[in-house]
C-alpha cells in the first residue's frame, strides 16, 4: 500500500506518543517533530508507510537513545493476555466454527497497537470482534489454503496479540515458522516477546530482519524473503504488514482490523471492519497495482 | 495560550484538509506538507497556536492562489444559521434566563468551525449545548458586567456563528462593536459574513485587521488594539481568540466549545465541554502567566 497524504499528520501524532513514551522531554520532543518535519521532503507517497514509519521511529531511537521503550508495556500486554488464554481456548471449543472463531480471535488480538492507540481493554475487545460481522471475509480460500499448505509462514505484528495467534497456528495444525521483527520498533513483537507468548512451543520463531512496523522485504533478510517467496501458505497480521505486503505476489492472507480511514480506504471497507482478506495481487486480471516480488536490497 | 506538541500535527492536519478545499492537487499538498514540516523549526511553543496557523494559513494561501477556499461553506453556514434563527429567538423568549440561553446559542453556533470539524448538524448540535452543564460558568460575573458597561466590544469567531451571535447582543442590548479577522482564513467570518448573517443591524462591524484565525494582537491593526485596551467589556468567541487572548490582561469573557484536548487542558476542563469563563489575566493573585497588553507591533 501507497503512502497516503493523510499518514504524514498521523506520523507526526505516533512519533510524539512515541517519544513521550521513550522518556524525551519537551525540548527534546520539539526537536523530534522539527526533526521529521524537516524529513517529510524525503518521504516518497510511493513508499508504502511502514518503509516511513522506519525512518521515524529510527529517528526517535537515535534522539532518546532508548532502543525499546514499550518494553515494559509488551511484557505487561503479554502477561494480560496469557491470562485469557484458557477462556479464549474455550471459546474455540464451543465454537460451531472454530478455524473462524481461531481467526476472530487472532483479529482482536491485534487491537494491542501502541502505534494506534493507548490502552485498550482487551475484554472488551475481543467481544466486540467476536459479535462482528467481517467485511471481507475469503474464509473459503483460506480454509482451503490451510488444508492444502505443507506449512505456514505466520508474520506476526504486535506483542501480547502473539498469545492470540497461538490459538489459530494451533487450529491450523501445520507446521509453523512465525516471524518477528528483527529489532524493536514501537510494541512490535520481537523475539523474546513471541517466545515469552510460549509461540516457541507450536512454531519456530525467525526473525524477518526488518527493523519496519511491518515486514518491508527490502528491509529484511535473505532468508525471510526467501521464505517468502518459497511459502504456500502467509498469514500476515495487521495493518503494518498489510501496508507492506499488499502489493507483493504472493500466497497472502491478510488478517487485521482496519484502524484507519486509510487502511479503510485501501481495503474497501469502513474504519472498525474486521477483514480476512486473500492477496489480490496474485490473482489474475485484478486492478489493483501489483509487483512482482523484489530480491534485491535498494 | 501557548503552543503544544500537540498542535503540530493537528496544524498539518488542518493544513490538508484546508488546501483539498482549495482546490489543491496531490503533489501540491504533498509539496505544502513538506514545506510545513519544514516549517516546524520556526515554530515556537511560546507563541500562541493562531500566531502560527497564521503562517499555515498563509502559505496555503501562496501555494493554491485561493484567498478565500471556504467562501461558499462559510455563505452555506450562514443561510442554514439563518434559517433556524426564528426557532433560536423563541428558545430566547422561553427561556427563564434569557441571557444565559443566549449564551448557550452563542456557544452553540461556535461548532461551525472547519478548522477543527468537517460537516456538523446544526439542530442536534444546538440541542446538545443547550442541555449540557456548563464546565466553568461565570455567569454572575457576565451579568454584573453585561449590565455595567457602557458598550461591548464582540470579537466574532466562525461565518455561520455570527447569526448566533446577533442574539446574543440583542439579549445584551448594549452598544457593541464587533470585530470580524481582516482576511478570510480558514471559515472565520470577514465583514461580508457579518453583514450577511444581519450583524450590521444590531452592532457597528469593524475589522481586527488580523489574518490569523485567533485575535493575535500584533497582528491587529492599531484602532483594534486601542478597542481592546480601551473597552469595559469584551467577549471573544471561540477557541482562536482564547488561544489569542488568554494571556492579555483586558476584560474579556470566552465563550467557547473546548474542541481539542489540548485547549480542554488549558482551561481545566474536559474536551466537548462548553465554557463562559472571564479572563484570568485581570483577576490579581492568580498564578496564570499573564502578560500586559502588547501595543508595540512586532
Amino acid at each position: 500500500m501507497k503512502t497516503y497524504l493523510d499518514c504524514l499528520p498521523c506520523f507526526l501524532g505516533q512519533a510524539l506518543r512515541t517519544g513521550r513514551t521513550a522518556g524525551i522531554d519537551d525540548e527534546g520532543l520539539k526537536g523530534l517533530l522539527d526533526e521529521i518535519g524537516g524529513m517529510f521532503r524525503d518521504i516518497a507517497l510511493e513508499a508504502t508507510p511502514p518503509q516511513t514509519a522506519r525512518l521515524i521511529y529510527g529517528k526517535i531511537r537515535e534522539i532518546s537513545g532508548n532502543v525499546d521503550p514499550y518494553l515494559q508495556i509488551k511484557q505487561e500486554s503479554t502477561r494480560q493476555a496469557l491470562q485469557y488464554l484458557p477462556i479464549f481456548r474455550q471459546y474455540i471449543e464451543d465454537a460451531d466454527d472454530p478455524l473462524l472463531m481461531a481467526v476472530r480471535l487472532a483479529i482482536a488480538g491485534n487491537v494491542i497497537d501502541f502505534g494506534v492507540y493507548g490502552e485498550v481493554d482487551l475484554e472488551t475487545e475481543v467481544d466486540r470482534v467476536i459479535a462482528q460481522d467481517f467485511a471481507v471475509c475469503d474464509d473459503g480460500a483460506f480454509r482451503q489454503a490451510a488444508k492444502a499448505a505443507g506449512d505456514v509462514l505466520y508474520i506476526g505484528d504486535n506483542a501480547g496479540e502473539c498469545v492470540f495467534d497461538r490459538l489459530l497456528i494451533e487450529q491450523i495444525g501445520k507446521p509453523t515458522t512465525y516471524a518477528v521483527r528483527g529489532v524493536p520498533v514501537i510494541n512490535d513483537a520481537v523475539e523474546s516477546d513471541a517466545v515469552a507468548a510460549g509461540i516457541d512451543q507450536v512454531a519456530r520463531i525467525v526473525s524477518s530482519g526488518t527493523d519496519a512496523p511491518g515486514a518491508v522485504l527490502n528491509t529484511c533478510s535473505d532468508e525471510f524473503r526467501r521464505m517468502i517467496s518459497g511459502a504456500s501458505l502467509i498469514i500476515a497480521k495487521g495493518q503494518g504488514n498489510y501496508e507492506a505486503l499488499s502489493r507483493e505476489e504472493a500466497p497472502v492472507f491478510f488478517l487485521l482490523k482496519a484502524k484507519c480511514h486509510v487502511i479503510a480506504h485501501s481495503l474497501g471497507v469502513a474504519k472498525d471492519d474486521i477483514v480476512l482478506k486473500r492477496s489480490d495481487a496474485r490473482r489474475a486480471g485484478n486492478d489493483l497495482p501489483a509487483k512482482s516480488l523484489d530480491m534485491t536490497d535498494k
